[in-house]
């Protein structure tokens, strides 16, 4: 950390969830003056991620109540500090999951600030100063301009805000496995929900054979038509499974509930590999047979760096790639999480937060 | 296939387990005479692998009964076909868990039989006249010369025998993932029993650094002076563990009883890559969480394929790498097999099928 973090006594008004129940009320809280590393945003939008909804339940036996979540954010800058030379007032800007790093090792370096062993989230995550980070459902941001970046002018911000988590989970993998400028690959996406639907957006945009495996048969339609998906898969039909095995190069799941990754392994081709990118709350059931024979690999994703994020968000003004999202207004947050959790939202919900739609 | 199969009419004397007690008891059965891409092979020893552990225990369900298991199996070649122009009455051979494949497949073609879609194991598989194979537990063995290896001359036949299913079991993943003839990287080798020990050796002759995860203390003193670990770590001692958070640069996972990956995940550095070999009869535990933060990669291995099996021996024989056994006679298989189970064996069974050797 390059300076001492300034006190916290700006009040910023926001949502909060207080208790396991996952109810989100108002919440008015401190966030830390802008200090000279930082930039100030005035929040317009926030996505509604499935992250956000093991926060605010403690899924994961993490959450520090209240938790603010939100960890996709579109905004405008209002403030700048002395050190920040690449952005100024008025910017469209926006922050994902990473909220702070150690900006000191091999990884943080090398612009994966998302793999350094000290990352802190901008939801729930503990700051350099020990404040807990209190995340998007809010006015008003102070985030350190090393973990913030640039909206291309030509996209929408409230369609950009979820490519700060979703977006990068579907592009990251992407890039690792050298998807970006190797066209024809026959791919799977598991799951159309948020991350699912842009990871279809790019590899369509790639110039890839896009395969969906989902439990949704309400989806098949709107996924061929709209999203311009190859292939529809539906995961509890086995022969379906069973005619696709040893079909594709690649596979991202996105799924967040408990699942065997078993029936998905078999239709990866010899040395194929699935990439997990939703973090169920318990462990996945690897079925070692499938793995071993076929010798296929199954890797983790965990969105990506700063440096990432802003070469994607750069491509997707280039493509013209957003979310497809259902904007809601403020005193519906908790009913757009219920939806969420019945896994009933095309693709993504997205927060107004300042009010600005017309129509939300 | 290229031939017709000859007729089963070789009267051959083994050893069988005839239903999940897994009790091996003489039994003599026919294998097929001596077909033109056939080998003949006396057999001399042959190792017990954990896999006939599950074999004659049914363990995964698949087994047909009476099984004849083994598939680490050296012998001295009696009889070669008439399109078998590489082997020679006399010559030392190899047999491990290939008995057949499409031989037609891009795999196939490329030496990788082992990634065939309809390849079929040496036991308890099913081969191309539709015979169930019937495997080194016996006198005598036929087998089409495209799956049998050439044993170096300064190999012992015994000592060799476990190289065919354990030595390529811990080979082949060195090899694949580039730690071959990139000394000096941090290598962990999961359970020090027939795999995990040969990988070891492998591993020090390539020149890593060698750190042994184990739940058995007992080990520690021999593994180091023996073998030359350089480091020993028990996985249950969670502190251990904890101290070599994000050191290792590969693991090979070499155990067949159920476990959670996570807390081995957790050693590997960024990107790092765990290779499971050992097949537990039901799923791994995958915690997503050290998966996903990390970005870490798991992948399945299976043997190698005809070619590589030969380099690797023929590496073996340079380097005078063999397996640590412990030799037994006809009549103790079943007090082998007990003791296989409960982990207490330095480091691989072999049977002296021949009764060759005067102190077994």
């Amino acid at each position: 950390m390059a300076q001492a973090t300034p006190n916290h006594t700006q009040t910023v008004s926001g949502w909060a969830a207080h208790d396991p129940s996952g109810k989100v009320t108002p919440y008015t809280f401190k966030r830390r003056e802008n200090g000279v590393n930082d930039v100030t945003i005035e929040i317009l939008y926030c996505g509604i991620c499935h992250t956000d909804l093991h926060h605010v339940k403690n899924d994961w036996g993490k959450t520090m109540y209240p938790v603010v979540p939100g960890h996709e954010i579109t905004g405008i800058i209002t403030k700048v500090g002395g050190n920040v030379s690449n952005f100024k007032v008025g910017d469209m800007a926006g922050v994902g999951g990473l909220a702070a790093s150690c900006l000191n090792c091999e990884y943080c370096n090398d612009g994966q600030e998302n793999c350094c062993d000290q990352l802190q989230f901008t939801c729930n995550g503990i700051f350099w100063d020990g404040s807990i980070t209190y995340g998007g459902y809010s006015k008003l941001l102070v985030a350190d301009h090393r973990y913030v970046v640039r909206i291309p002018e030509s996209l929408p911000m409230d369609a950009a805000a979820p490519l700060l988590c979703a977006g990068i989970g579907a592009f990251s993998p992407l890039k690792d496995n050298n998807l970006l400028e190797a066209p024809g690959k026959r791919i799977a996406i598991v799951g159309l929900g948020g991350v699912g639907h842009v990871a279809v957006k790019f590899a369509k945009a790639f110039g890839h054979h896009v395969t969906v495996i989902s439990t949704s048969p309400s989806k098949e339609k709107e996924a061929k038509e709209r999203l311009g998906v190859d292939d529809f898969i539906i995961s509890t039909n086995s022969e379906q499974m069973q005619s696709k095995r040893r079909t594709l190069d690649f596979i991202l799941d996105t799924v967040s509930a408990q699942h065997s990754l078993g029936p998905t392994l078999e239709l990866l081709k010899v040395n194929g590999t699935l990439v997990i990118v939703g973090a169920p709350n318990k462990p996945i059931d690897l079925p070692p047979l499938p793995l071993i024979f076929g010798k296929r690999v199954v890797k983790g994703s965990l969105i990506g760096g700063i440096k990432e994020i802003q070469e994607m968000m750069d491509i997707c003004g280039k493509h013209n790639i957003t979310c497809e999202i259902e904007l809601v207004t403020t005193n519906k947050i908790n009913e757009a999480l219920g939806r969420l959790e019945k896994n009933d939202v095309r693709y993504r919900f997205v927060i107004d937060i300042a009010g600005r739609s017309s129509n939300p």
